[in-house]
């Protein structure tokens, strides 16, 4: 059911930022201030994910989470990278072994 | 291709979490440190995805990216939360029109 | 001219958390939202700083240091910390040398 | 006893600045880094400064504004900003009255 999800919401913020209406699209409004007002959402919904967390209160969790992800793929589309590119490293990632990874890559996360 | 990869993400995080040997696995490692320790890297992460953003890096980005979504699924299981639950939080908003989510929901991110 | 300001700025603060008014002071205001909403501010301002510094805007940048700064005295005297005691921590530290303090606390910041 | 600490720590830093041994400073070594490597750690260590202060742990959260505003300082020396120059915006700001700033800067913070 939730297969493709980033991908469609990728798509839809792509449709807004170039036709949507700064008065009734949250994604035109946000292009319209530019990558700087995006990051600071970033920031912001990253600080708000850490405090629900901290809280280990799955609901509010939830909803930040979907704000953090939601404002990091309008910074990709910003950008110009699509959500599919970021999957496509974390299965690369994936598929290397904790040691092999921990070897050969020491500052990234190894899975 | 890149169908179900946070999904298995998460199942992977989960089998690593249960049985992974902090020496050569990162999720057992970050996992015996706790949840504070996740959440730093949510933190640390969340800088660095702003950096290579405003940089318009986009490999750079795309790494970061990969960093700050798996960093967010480590605590999203610590707290007992699916990534499929965040992406159906998201498929919902995104079923709302801008106007009509605007008018219910002030505080949150409307597409 | 600029001594004392950090704690006269936490003289104000503390009046201002006791009888201040809401409705026109924003130190009340904040304090009546509580803990969570001086943190997240925190957040902010950071990401803030961090994008006005990365910009090298000197201006800017002085600004949002000053919001970063003043936000950090809300949540210490939330948590009942004087500016006083930050400052001395820092005094401590610079009374190391580099190299000494390197050997004796390694996760903290060396000066 | 702590005036002028701020001061006296933008002179360490800018002298260690120049002639610092990256071996043995803390500051030389992170300005060999560069202004991202900066960056980082004022977002890592607001991230570390959230989560202390939502334990109410008044030593840790001491500890991590020290290192909050330390980092805020290197970064400030990077881009050329003395910190008597945050402290004179602070001072300004707190020279207004509530209300008053209210009206006349609605986007800054108002003590």
């Amino acid at each position: 059911m939730n297969d493709h999800v980033l991908a469609q919401l990728a798509d839809t913020i792509e449709a807004r930022r170039q036709s949507g209406d700064p008065a009734t699209s949250y994604v035109a409004k946000l292009k319209a201030k530019g990558l700087d007002a995006m990051l600071k959402k970033v920031g912001e919904e990253a600080t708000e994910f850490v405090l629900a967390a901290k809280d280990r209160n799955a609901m509010q969790v939830t909803y930040e989470a979907a704000d953090l992800w939601f404002h990091s793929l309008m910074a990709l589309a910003e950008v110009g990278v699509r959500p599919e590119q970021v999957l496509g490293e974390l299965a690369r990632r994936e598929g290397l072994s904790g040691l092999a990874e921990f070897a050969s890559r020491p500052a990234d996360p190894k899975i």
